[in-house]
C-alpha cells in the first residue's frame, strides 16, 4: 500500500468547515472575521510519550488530546489539525485503531483532519492543531496578578501512578490501575473549561509536565511568585481516596500530584472577586475546579502545607531533555 | 540543556506579524481580512529524506524549504512555521547549524517561527507552514482543463543525480556534483512564481515525488490526461548540457528527469491563451519556465519524445511506502 492510498484509506473524510481539505499542495483555512488562529503542535516519540505497547485507539485519542489540550488552555475553539505520522512500516490494524481513535476525538471536538504527511520511519507522530478566538480574548501565561487564585481542573497525579506501575517502581490493585491507565492513555482536554474561562481567567497553562513546573511558566511570564497549598493539591489525586484500595504513601501522593507530569488539565489564576464565575465556568463546562493557591508580588514558588508551613521536598518538571 | 532552553537559545526570537509567538500555549496568528490560510505539514526522517552526513545547516535549509515549496504551488505567501524536532541527544553544533539555515531562509521569505515542540527521539523534523492567499484565489490541482499547456520551472533531474552518486550507481566529476548536491540539499522553494501564477495558471503542484507522479495528482484530481513531451523535460537537467562534463546517457537522463523527485520545482496548467502571461509571470519572478506538454480529454499520462511517438519506458513517482 503507498502513502497516498494511506491517507486515502484511513484519513480522508469529507470536508466541513475547511475551505479545502486533505489532498493538495495545502489545505485552506478560512477563520471567521475578527478571529484570531491559535496553532500549536506536538510531536510523541515512542517511548518518550507512550509504551510500545499501548492500545493504537488510545495512542490516536491520546496524540490529538495534548493538542486539544494546548488549545484549551487558550481559550480557542478547535477547527482542524494536520497529521504527520512516520510509521516503521505498515501495519493495517495498527492504523485502523490510531485512526479510529483520532477521528473519535476529532468528532467529538467538530475539529478536522486537513491535510498531513506519511512516511516510513521510526515511530513518530506530530499533529498541529488550528483553533479560532476573537481576537485579545486568548488565555496567555502572562496575565497573572498578586492576589489571583490559582486554580487547577479535574484530577492530578494519577497517570503518573501508571507510569510507576509500567516502570515497576509501584504496585496498584487491578482496578486502581485501570483507572490510572485510562488517565495516562485518554486524557481528556479540557476545551470546554477553557472556552467558558475566557474573559474570567487572568492566565492559564495546561499541565502537560507537572503542575509545579507548568505553574512556573505561568510565574515567570507573569512576572509573579506563588503560594500553593501541597495538601489541597493531593486532595486532588483520584486514587488518593482511601476507597480506591490504592494505599499510597504521602510522599508518592504529593509527587504524583505536584510533579507527575502527563495529567492535561487546566491550571489558571483569576481574581478573588471572580471565584463564583470560576464555579459557574467549572458547572457549566461540567468540569471539576480547585483552588489550590495565590499569586503573589515576591518572585519564585512557595509550596506550602494546608498550615502554611513550607515543604521541604523538591519538585521538579518533567524535562524532554533532563 | 532543557527542553526550554533549547527553544530559546535556538529558535526563539522576535515575533513580527504574528500576534504571539514561541512560548505560549499556542501561536496566534491573524490573518488579513479576506485572506485564506494555507497550510501544509512535511515531516523529514533520516535516511529517508536526509543523509546522516548533510550539513545541518543546508538540512535546516531544505526542512523548510519542502514546505515553502507547498505554499509555492497554491499561490500563498509565507507568513509563519511552526517546527516539531526530535532528536537523540542534544548537539549543540548541529542545532547551532540547523537553525543558522532554516532561520536564513525564513528571513528570506518573510516567514517567522511561532511556535514548535522539541524532544528526544530518533531524529525527525516535522515542520507546519502558514501562508495566506486571496479567498478563492490559491492556485489547486482540480483545475486543469483540456487545450491547456503544462509547464514547469527550473531545471529537473539534478537532484536525483547527487542520490544515485551517494548510492554509488552513477559516478560525476567533483564541480557537477557540487552543482547536483547543492540541487539536492538545498532546493528553492518557487514562493515568487507561485505568486505571480494567480490568476494565470489554471492547476499547480510542486514536483517533490517526480514529475510524472506529482502531475499524475493534478490528472486526478482534475480528471484529464496528458502528452507530455519527453524531450523537452530531458532538456531541464542542469548537468545534461555537454559543457557540465557530466556526459549522462539518455536513460538516465530521462528517468532523473520524469521521475527523479527531490526537486520542488512547480509544474502547473494555463491556457494556451496565457503563454505570453505565463512567460512574464517567470520573468517578473525571475524563474526559468517551459512548455512540456498539453492537457487532454483522455484520461491518463503520454509520454512522447519531440515528434510525438510514444516512450515505451515506464516512470514511476517515488513512494514512501512504496
Amino acid at each position: 500500500m503507498g502513502e497516498f492510498d494511506l491517507i486515502d484509506r484511513y484519513f480522508k473524510r469529507p470536508v466541513r468547515r475547511a475551505a479545502l481539505g486533505v489532498g493538495d499542495d495545502c489545505a485552506l483555512l478560512a477563520p471567521a472575521p475578527g478571529m484570531q488562529l491559535a496553532v500549536s503542535s506536538d510531536m510523541l516519540v515512542e517511548g518518550r510519550h507512550f509504551l510500545s505497547t499501548v492500545d493504537p485507539a488510545r495512542l490516536g485519542h491520546k496524540a490529538l488530546a495534548v493538542n486539544l489540550s494546548d488549545l484549551a488552555a487558550c481559550g480557542a475553539k478547535p477547527l482542524a489539525f494536520t497529521l504527520a505520522l512516520a510509521m516503521p512500516q505498515v501495519d493495517k490494524r495498527w492504523l485502523a485503531g490510531f485512526a479510529k481513535g483520532l477521528l473519535a476525538l476529532a468528532d467529538e471536538h467538530g475539529c478536522e483532519l486537513v491535510g498531513g504527511d506519511t512516511t516510513r520511519g521510526p515511530l513518530n507522530i506530530c499533529i498541529t492543531v488550528f483553533g479560532e478566538v476573537p481576537a485579545g480574548a486568548a488565555l496567555l501565561r502572562s496575565g497573572a496578578r498578586a492576589g489571583d487564585d490559582i486554580w487547577v481542573s479535574g484530577t492530578l497525579g494519577d497517570a503518573r501512578l501508571a507510569l510507576e506501575v509500567f516502570r515497576g517502581t509501584l504496585q496498584l490493585p487491578a482496578e486502581a490501575f485501570e483507572i490510572a491507565r485510562a488517565r495516562m492513555e485518554q486524557p481528556t482536554p479540557r476545551v470546554a473549561l477553557g472556552l467558558a474561562l475566557r474573559g474570567i481567567a487572568t492566565a492559564a497553562v495546561d499541565v502537560s509536565d507537572g503542575l509545579v513546573g507548568d505553574l512556573g511558566h505561568v510565574l515567570a511570564a507573569s512576572g509573579v511568585g506563588a503560594a500553593l497549598n501541597a495538601d489541597a493539591v493531593t486532595q486532588l489525586i483520584a486514587l488518593g481516596a482511601p476507597a480506591s484500595g490504592a494505599a499510597l504513601g504521602v510522599e508518592v501522593q504529593r509527587t504524583c500530584a505536584l510533579a507527575g507530569g502527563d495529567d492535561y488539565e487546566l491550571v489558571f489564576t483569576a481574581p478573588a472577586s471572580a471565584r463564583k464565575a470560576v464555579e459557574q465556568a467549572g458547572h457549566a463546562s461540567a468540569t471539576p475546579v480547585a483552588r489550590i493557591g495565590c499569586i503573589e508580588a515576591a518572585p519564585g514558588l512557595r509550596i506550602v502545607d494546608a498550615s502554611g508551613a513550607p515543604l521541604t521536598q523538591r519538585f521538579t518538571a518533567f524535562d524532554h531533555f533532563g
